[in-house]
């Protein structure tokens, strides 16, 4: 997962922009950069870190213009050598270019072989060095045009924004996996202030307001001197396979997202208080409590005792301060690494009947722990309810899920799993009923009008049903592995 | 501020220091530090930055023996010089020593003075070096008669803990303004493992059980060979003027302690809890939802919201990366330096009547922008409600409050503050309401009999009733520069 | 300038690799790198710094493998950026591939533009990069066939050492402007243990014996199972303009490489005190001694003084430990930056008539400081004497001299140059003088046959006569410039 | 070993005392540290690193004020941590004080255990931080009479400058075991700028001219505000055994000082080429060439070969870029931590009868090693001349001499080591040739009339004559571990 945000016409660019990353910073801590284009020149500083400790005043100082596009990011794809820190620049027609990519290239593989082949020279190992090659080898005429042609070729999950010396260009897939949104800052010259982010809390903190969400296949290019903004949607043909419908990662609303952000226009906080109310009424139980596992289960765990009356108490603490840790395990402290992050309130849970909300179970591992640790602590009863289904199936289109064979869902029914976690009774929110829960918001039309049966989510982590048939072949090969 | 951490006969000795202080960071992020003892010597590393910072597994290594003690700092009196940063080290009478304080002595400056007229010569700028000097000084013949002789000198605030080759000292003043707590280890060769903290939190982290509180004018001390460990109480007659009582800092359980640590063998997530449910009871107002500040306000925020009927919702939004922001403000971006910390829920508080709790108000500034922000987001009505009373004196004991005359409280009456502030309505729990809440909880009685009349707490930064001349006198000059 | 090693089938190579770098310190000090290869991988560390600084034991032991390569770099075309930094390393044809380089590419501008037309994305500003490019969209079949035409593109100075997983590969350009030498190190196995280098300094260091130089439009291969040799030439066809003569940089003798170095089997020293003995006889003047500007002066200044009879003493004292000073001039100390290098030893040069041997004058700034020092130390009259003709040309072979207008010699006569340096006399070695120096060393003919008329020097920084059509229009710029 | 520098009344001071630390660099690199004093304030940066490492344009510019006092250190006593970096600071009698000591106090020991007894915290591990805390807890009312009662209970080597807020003072101890010179810089505002240094060189770049020497017991003194400059003399009583004589270090002039340096007014470098001359009239050999071991043997063998017509060739090449190397030892290098550093010149040495000159022997390896070098580049007879005395004895005034028993002069005669060095012959100049050499020197009567009958020189290394008892007994305690 990956962080994108960009602003046009605005003194102190780079600051705007780097306090938009700051908002940001969930999606992506391994690496953050800035670019700002001044004149004819693009100005760049990138490094692994978190943005505080990326830029410091004097890095922001040097990068000079009024239009700024930056990057935080999450190691996907291509592990976290320093090639692959974005923004990534390269000269393209003698142009210089400078990307910010959230999202995946499901044919990134035989992108990277067909261009090696071909002479190309490609420093890093994640996919996105391969979009700039693909631009830079295209023989259309304009730039618009060697874009369009080039998103042809891409298959997977990109919400790219392009800084050019002229140009402000924001481009999502064709299935628009990943959230991208439109939002206008007050301007001092006249001409207008063009703000883009992958989630708005980013517009929030800059003081800028929400307009719309770049469409799928939309390329939106903003001219940098006027402010002018054209919609343009590329050609698909090249991949026909592909069903051209929406299908909105429904894990940003999950896990992802910040829960002030609007993500396609729905609260991601109000989401998953939904969440936790739907899973109470589908799933009750006798309790003394509800509990959460912070952060995203906070709201879920509110919905949850709003819709059963059970009351929501502190039980978990999560500390802060984790993030960089390193230390090995050691014989005399068991389970530390969950009880690094997360620390069970004793005097809270001790004696007592409990339902702990959590958003999802990947491979187990921290729900085994957190439940040991409340069983410990003194808990009589742990019940553990999640808001979404069994995640049974890898990811292609951006998120860092593991292999299939480390799914918990994978080799386990949730009845094993409740034996496997030791909890005394499991229970998940199916994908009908989350699906339910998320058509329940009334979202204003900005979108293509075309949508997916299921209301334009992608659940392909629940389902295995893919948008493309390479992502479908991957889980073929993965599933042969399983078994 | 600042966190202390020690444990003795137990392999991993600094690692398990390290998890003590990593579960006390919320207590100093400035600089850490840990010293472990090993035959006749004392290894000791330390330096600024948090403690995931300051300490990697090549630095544990080098740490080695099974005895260890640790600090994590928050600078108070000093400043952040590196000669500052703890725990501190020196031979004394030809003993190496190391000690790590929390605290603040309030006849500093008198000791200072006479040491370095006596030909002392001091390193670092902080208060915690004069200790050692007087006990570098003291012609008693033990270590420990040095010590008790060396505690009769010192006004204030000190819980300490003093490690030798043959001995770990746990200390706390003789009014016990700052908590330290006794735990102990699970061992594997026989003899006890103890483990000494300034919170019950580093306790759980590394699987120790609380067993009492140190109490005010003890010495405990350990030794490192046997795990004996006995109790001697130090005389204060150097002190007339103190009032021997209890004098436990309220302020621990309205903001500093981690939700689920047991501070004075209270849960401080349920203290603030009840404080809430006060608040609700003596500031009723008409409201559509209760909101919180986070973190310390949340539970309070649940108390308000259980106690008036009115629904808790997350109406701020706490960005956690925040810590070491630097960036200096700029023309088009408004407050953002509490905005970098706190985002209001545009679509949670749009058009609504919020009660917002937060534990305290010391400047104002935050809370004045908090407000700003709400009605920014929309909200129809901000009524603001403290979990404490106004904080109108400042801390010589530790706490790092401003000077008197930057304190709101000293200058406005409540009805001047909630103009100033913009609220629409502001009230504060009395000094009565809060002891009346901490009342309650039934205390073990772990402590020495004869309590303060208010229950043995210290309220002086509400009340200005320091527990001895000089804080009073210090409080009387300040109070001269706000006339 | 820069310096490249390598060496094939040794234990410990990435060590050897590290001491052969040491040597060739002198040959470039912003940057070093070291490829090793390992089965089908090649690791590569490299940064900027001294050698000493950029490798530890622990990046050492990580360079796994029997066969490296390396590189010191002195920034000429391409400033210091991080993406400059050798060896460059690239996939070619699926083969992984790193590359070090001496020397200048005379058409990198026509280069560099093709490449980037033809979709070719550029990540440094150095020319080094663009052979890698040309390789891999080279459509022959082979490796070596790719180099082959590779190097047929390419006009200037390139001694390049290439490292596979199968080769190690060394080859220098048709006129070997630049220095690269074959040795042998023992070897435990039986196989042969080769080494290749830029000056023979680094055999001495590595214990290697020195075999032969690599000829102009030489391809040495040498396969790394068995350590078979093979030596090709390349077609230079596609540069007809060129004069396939060898032109040796005589500026290496004059003062580049380190004196214990033979290149093209001369000794260094041996040729700089010849130069100081026929600058004597050309030259003579009446003085009290004869002093050197250190290091390449000493030898000189030993030949001029052994061939005039006029003692030879220390006069002027180097600072080793300049390098990388900083500091902004200060108006209360004057000539300090010539200062900080050079002291000029008051009490032997007071009172004295003084010739100072140096090897050249270039922007004539340090000898003209050197000369007031040298006044300023009471010195009664300095004569100057100059071990090579003036230079009035600018280098487009890898030595990085100024732009031609900021050459002395190309705005004035030796004469005018003696008024505005302030010395008492001026003289230099003429061109014939100096090649009728290097023409009295017998050298073993281990190079092409065909030489140029002047023993096949590269004088064109003296006389401005290229070895081809390209470098010859660049100086014709550069002229107009001056005019 | 270690260098001071010290300058009064000069705008950019902080940058003079850069300048004179840099050209003081070859008496310590490990660390290096200024502080200013700015009305009542010093301030004070210092770090590990050579000066040009330690000081940036940022930490020179914060260095604010008109008198700047320096230091370079060679860890002797006390090893590399940080809190012996100097110059040390304090707080005596409430003044600020920083201090800068070139030298090694004799009764270091005596002094810790009494200050320790006493109630004294130290930091450091090395005998400077000592001086401050008797200075500390001296009873006199003056600073000045503080400063003289301390040096008077010193025994050893000092050369001190201290720098408080309205003084410099320069100290020399009583016997001036180590130089320490006054000068005078060109001033702008009427009043004198002096500059004090540990050698005349550091004077020569900041353009300061050599006035005298401190004397053996002088405590100078310069007021700041006013320039006016007074000589003192502190009564040495309390070392009732010393021999009060002048004891001039003579290894400063055999190998540390600079070439360019005047030592007690003797050029540096003549001294050495005065002994190589007497090295050749007492020790005579039929050889073809006479070469150095640079640097400090480079003037001693052009001294030899004036002396005795053999002519002087460069024969070993210094590596400069060494310093810092840390490369363990491998199987198929030989030799090289002597070869890194200094590489003979196989083509000059090849079937010739060499004399090498070096300036002494100590442990011997070194000299092993070059012999053995020498004979691997095919030298047919390698004669060593040493121009001084074996080194016998330990120094206990600051120059960091291995122990006794590692001092190959203690365990072979002179005929044995020749047989271990493996030299045709070897030969020394003996102490009373030593002696003689510099008698030849006509010194201005700058110091005290009452002269060693020796002429003051210190050659305890050579013979074992120390100056004092207590060195006496160290030099007896060290011979029992030899027996």
């Amino acid at each position: 997962m990956c962080g994108v945000f960009g602003v046009t016409n605005t003194e102190n660019a780079s600051k705007i922009a780097y306090l938009g990353l700051f908002a940001l910073q969930h999606r992506g801590q391994e690496s953050a950069g800035i670019s700002c284009t001044d004149e004819n020149v693009i100005h760049t500083h990138r490094n692994a870190g978190l943005v505080s400790d990326v830029f410091k005043e004097e890095q922001l100082v040097k990068l000079e213009g009024n239009h700024a596009l930056g990057h935080v990011r999450y190691s996907t794809a291509g592990g976290n050598i320093g090639a692959n820190i974005q923004p990534l620049t390269a000269r393209i027609g003698g142009i210089p270019v400078s990307l910010s990519h959230n999202g995946n290239i499901v044919n990134s593989d035989e992108l990277r072989t067909h261009l090696e082949n071909s002479g190309a020279i490609l420093q890093a190992t994640a996919d996105t060095e391969l979009i700039l090659h693909i631009m830079a080898r295209s023989n259309k005429a304009t730039f618009l045009e060697k874009l369009m042609h080039s998103f042809e070729e891409l298959c997977g999950a990109f919400s790219l924004l392009i800084l050019t010396p002229t140009h402000l260009y924001a481009v999502v897939d064709a299935c628009g996996y990943r959230p991208l949104s439109l939002g206008k800052l007050k301007s001092s010259n006249g001409l207008p202030s063009w703000v883009l982010s992958s989630e708005t809390c980013a517009m929030d903190l800059v003081g800028a307001t929400f307009i719309r969400d770049i469409a799928p296949g939309e390329i939106l290019s903003i001219e940098l001197a006027t402010g002018e903004r054209k919609s343009h949607y590329f050609n698909l043909t090249a991949f026909q396979s592909l069903k051209r419908q929406h299908a909105k990662c429904i894990f940003e609303h999950v896990y992802f997202a910040r829960p002030d952000s609007l993500v396609w226009n729905i609260l991601a906080n109000d989401a998953r208080f939904a969440m936790g109310e739907a899973l109470a009424k589908n799933n009750p139980v006798d309790a003394d409590m509800v509990i959460a596992v912070p952060d995203s289960g906070v709201p879920m765990a509110m919905g949850y005792a709003h819709a059963s009356g059970i009351p929501y108490k502190i039980g978990l603490i999560r500390n802060h301060y984790v993030g960089r840790t390193f230390i090995e395990p050691t014989q005399n402290v068991r389970n530390f690494k969950v009880r690094l992050k997360l620390n069970p309130v004793r005097e809270t849970v001790r004696g007592k009947k409990v339902v702990v909300i959590d958003d999802s179970i990947v491979r187990g591992t921290t729900s085994r722990k957190i439940i040991e640790l409340l069983y410990e602590a003194g808990a009589k009863e742990v019940h553990m309810r999640i808001a979404s289904p069994p995640v049974k199936y890898p990811c292609y289109y951006g998120i860092d899920t593991p292999k299939r064979k480390e799914l918990l869902a994978q080799i386990m029914t949730p009845l094993e799993m409740n034996d496997h976690l030791k909890s005394e009774t499991l229970a998940f929110l199916s994908e009908e009923q989350l699906i339910a829960v998320m058509q329940k918001f009334q979202q204003k039309p900005t979108l293509q009008k075309e949508e997916k049966e299921n209301g334009g989510w992608c659940t392909a982590c629940f389902t295995g049903n893919y948008q493309d048939e390479i992502a479908q072949t991957k889980g073929y090969a993965e599933k042969r592995e399983v078994l």
